[in-house]
């Protein structure tokens, strides 16, 4: 599957959740992601490891890029020696196809 | 109090937390900073609000370099319109003066 050649949609208030059976679909391609609940929403989590500040530091401003790009916004955590990323979609209060596509976008700046 | 200027001094495992009284001098210096604790360390604490993720982002990035240059490393969350940056030194599981000074540099790059 070529997720991460995929571009993200326009997301709106009405637009779908992905399913329990997309979930179990997608989440096998970017599977160094944990599904995550908080506040009842789902999100994807993935720790990256470097092994000082400023690789994490740049590897924040990749994922913030990519995130302009597509116009979607992960929140990032960024710390001595790793970072953080949480994809999920704010407007549908849960996870979008979207949100799998930055996860596997994200995967390929790693690294 | 010229805080903002002061350059961080090397930290080792025996240097000394901010007594209270140090803390009841500094945090008016920054008083836009809360002071937390987690797992029973103090930290500085603030969030930053923009009109955008990029403007969060740009940010997150100057905190960053700052970071680097002081050899002091925070704990930074961007999101869309938000940055929250905190400080404390891991090695003494608390608050140092470096931190007040990189709270201080913090508040210099901010708007």
């Amino acid at each position: 599957m070529t997720l991460a050649r995929e571009k993200c949609v326009a997301c709106r208030r009405d637009s779908p959740r992905v399913t329990p059976e997309e979930i179990d679909e997608l989440h096998p391609v970017v599977s160094d992601w944990e599904l995550t609940e908080v506040d009842e929403i789902k999100r994807l989590d993935r720790t990256f490891k470097f092994s000082d500040f400023a690789g994490a530091l740049e590897f924040s401003q990749k994922v913030g890029e990519i995130a302009e790009d597509e116009g979607h916004h992960p929140r990032i955590i960024t710390e001595w020696g790793r970072v953080n990323v949480a994809w999920w979609t704010h407007k549908i209060r849960g996870l979008h196809r979207n949100d799998f596509i930055m996860a596997a976008k994200t995967d390929g700046l790693y690294g």
